[in-house]
């Protein structure tokens, strides 16, 4: 009884050091190639910067950093240092039902995660790469997209489209 | 010397005093009719929503909240209680030179805010408004235009256009 109850309050604190030190959820499922969970408490980051995607998707968009990536942001360093995870939210942009000239945000789409680190994700330029529909990961071949497309654009921001809006 | 001392350290603590309990910056000027001054830290808050707003103004915008205003809007509470301030940052809206569908914010054009103080501004439904170019007031004329535009089409919201964007 006493060594179950040992080994009880072990596999606990285990968990408990596991969440601290990973900073995800210990539920939900993980994208494909990169193994990266939704973040706890992403939509309270706070914001880099604002987008409007065009047609077809017609989405707004908001995205978010952690601390780590706030104030690499702020101090301009590049590379992200590890620790660093950008979230993009996006929503389907509707016309306003009460001020005619502004869109705003609809039905939610997608909310896609970069995260840095820079040992674990050695071959993929330091960033893990995370779409999710409906708090579900996206299949694998959406996340074959991801990568090159960084890569062939935005290689000299280390791999990060979006910059701060001041 | 010691009595002039003394009265400046009073003078310095009545000024800490007054800095902690508005929550607002000695320095800087206020908007015409509602006396309202640029909150310390606003670009570190929550988001609230993402916006965009059509010709001829052509910006993305996001609203960012305190946290008294995000307490409210996640508990759905109206009317929005006092102490609770929204600032609506604003920016030209360009096309990204890297992802061609992509609108992303260019120069910032002003910040707005609402206040809430249900006795200070009980004559205008208890919100103050102020809009700053380049870190000062605009005048006031179009501090004028503020209430009757939001009386007019969000009085049902307690005077709010934005919704929270989950």
């Amino acid at each position: 009884m006493n060594s179950n109850g040992t080994t009880l309050r072990r596999i606990v604190l285990a968990g408990f050091v596991l969440l601290v030190t990973t900073g995800v959820r210990a539920d939900g499922d993980a994208s494909p190639i990169y193994g990266v969970r939704m973040p706890e408490g992403y939509r309270n980051w706070q914001l880099i910067a604002p987008a409007q995607e065009a047609a077809p998707l017609n989405e707004l968009r908001a995205v978010l950093g952690n601390d780590i990536a706030m104030k690499a942001y702020r101090a301009g360093t590049l590379p992200f240092p590890d620790g660093s995870v950008l979230a993009k939210l996006a929503w389907k942009h509707v016309q306003s039902p009460e001020f005619e000239p502004a869109s705003i945000p609809g039905a939610a789409t997608t909310v896609q995660f970069m995260v840095k680190d820079s040992k674990k994700y050695a071959a993929t330029g330091g960033w893990g790469f995370a779409r999710f529909i409906d708090g579900k990961p996206a299949d694998e071949a959406q996340h074959q997209t991801c990568l090159a497309c960084h890569q062939a654009r935005v290689k000299d921001h280390d791999l990060v489209f979006t910059r701060y809006a001041p």
